[in-house]
């Protein structure tokens, strides 16, 4: 059964052809080349070279060593120099020191050290009046778009709503004035309700697969409340960290060294209208076997190709 | 100097950051696997394995021996099941018999052929008076989302028009409204004078790399005048195979086997308003150098990285 169906968060087209997944796939797989080095001598970001960096910008040290830490982008997408049209600014955040470490084999407290970066940076980057959105993301491995093997995040400052965002905000308002409730309170109590794309629950977080999503297999991790991401506590942290921790282990006993992307989707900041009751802070994390073609760049359409409840029961953890 | 532009043709967010082309890649290059075999045993698109194919659609023989074809995608993004609630044809093209060939290694008259069949193939294809826009596309490389690596293309009927097509009509339609013309007829006249960004000019085509555009060096073929791409004589589609010829020779000569995509834009088929004098059919040219990451996937907007005249210099061929 072929449906054109419509993304529930940010009300991108889909086309649901759940049979594409047989599809066959030529005998060439290439593996990503996996280092055992903790320490590379030429890499930029590793404990021993910061020689490198230019500047840093936040750093959480543990034993005299540092854990984690966050630097300027030595090439950003934006900065912050008064010749630019547009503004802003463009940390690296290097997840952890060590080169050969990655989501699938970090520990709960490394997990947890990275979460508490991610806040502090986002906090501060908000403080800038003119930024409307902060765009907080990981790309891993090349195929996911990583230019550098060490293990990093990046986080932008905007001085625009992003389009995506922008429609997201337009759904969760529409959906708020015809039902009078919030869309993600409504679409936690849905998704409990149904349990099939469920893939953890607790008090504070719903980990799920959205019944149509862009992008096949599309988990959201959702705040069960309205909190502003830069106002999540410390205990909801170390909570997110068992729970990023534990799903990374599935994702690899499910996928192997998978490439994949993470994002943050928030309220915007520093507006009047921030839609604070309407809407709730979500990570999303897209594995990249695939690469997106010829159809999705020259249409705008995405094509789903599995079940969201067939991923979701793979995945699924306490 | 960064800036937030749009996209000329589809309106499109882009940041300009041309430093950014300069950061650091590990040195982790994977070559993709090429191989030298014209006949692969397992290949179902292979002259001699036609047990593989279901349904023939097209063919097209020269000296009693098939060169290239279109079948039936045996795992279709759409198909036109009466039980779909989207309906159309997706059938793949077999750009040439053989496994090895490429649009790096194809012939002028290699092309001609394969320009004929999509033609032969788009003209079918709207026929069916429910479709209201033919998708014609290829990926080469599994990193620009080909799954077979025998050179294939694609094409698919649909019965709405796509996003990105919508937004393409609209941009045209506004401009017509304000000025009075064609906004392909000024871009033409435009791109003409200030030749910085222009690959290749006749009387047919321009081939150039729009001023801002969502993909950094976006190669666009574009028609001289509004004729319908089912409409397109021979001489013309000749000419377009020799241009295809030098322009392929030039992209490998710079960027060596790259993965890439091709997909055209057309009018709208079947439409009251089909847009005949304010849209000009053109072929976009995208190689995938880099990969799509968190960034473009969380805020829908692009980051532009080289500008389109260095990259344009270096491809110019009479």
């Amino acid at each position: 059964m072929k449906e054109l169906a419509t993304d529930t968060l940010n009300g991108s087209k889909v086309i649901i052809s759940i049979d594409r997944k047989n599809r066959p796939i030529d005998n060439i797989v290439i593996e990503p080349s996996i280092t055992n080095k903790e320490y590379e001598k030429k890499c930029p970001f590793c404990s021993g070279n910061e020689k490198y960096i230019e500047e840093e910008t936040f750093i959480i040290n543990k034993d005299e060593k540092w854990i984690v830490k966050s630097v300027k982008n030595k090439y950003p997408i934006i900065d912050d120099n008064e010749l630019n049209k547009v503004r802003g600014e463009h940390d690296v955040i290097i997840d952890n020191y060590k080169h050969n470490s990655n989501f699938y084999n970090m520990s709960k407290e490394e997990f947890y050290y990275l979460l508490l970066i991610y806040k502090k940076r986002f906090k501060d980057l908000k403080e800038d009046k003119k930024i409307k959105f902060v765009c907080l993301f990981k790309n891993y491995l090349r195929d996911a778009g990583a230019s550098l093997m060490h293990p990093h995040s990046q986080i932008i400052s905007l001085p625009f709503v992003p389009p995506i965002l922008e429609r997201e905000y337009e759904i969760c308002e529409e959906f708020y004035k015809k039902m009078g409730i919030n869309m993600y309170d409504n679409l936690i109590k849905e998704e409990l309700e149904n349990k099939k794309r469920v893939i953890y629950s607790d008090d504070d977080f719903l980990v799920f697969i959205p019944e149509i999503c862009r992008f096949t297999g599309d988990i959201v991790i959702l705040l069960k409340d309205n909190t502003y991401f830069y106002d999540i506590d410390e205990n909801r942290l170390e909570n997110l960290s068992v729970i990023m921790r534990k799903l990374f282990t599935k994702l690899y006993k499910e996928y192997g060294n998978c490439p994949f992307n993470m994002y943050l989707h928030t309220h915007p900041v520093n507006q009047k209208n921030d839609y604070k009751n309407k809407y709730n802070v979500h990570f999303h994390i897209v594995l990249r076997k695939f690469n997106f073609g010829g159809f999705e760049l020259s249409t705008g359409i995405y094509v789903s190709s599995e079940a969201s409840e067939d991923i979701a029961e793979k995945l699924k953890f306490n």
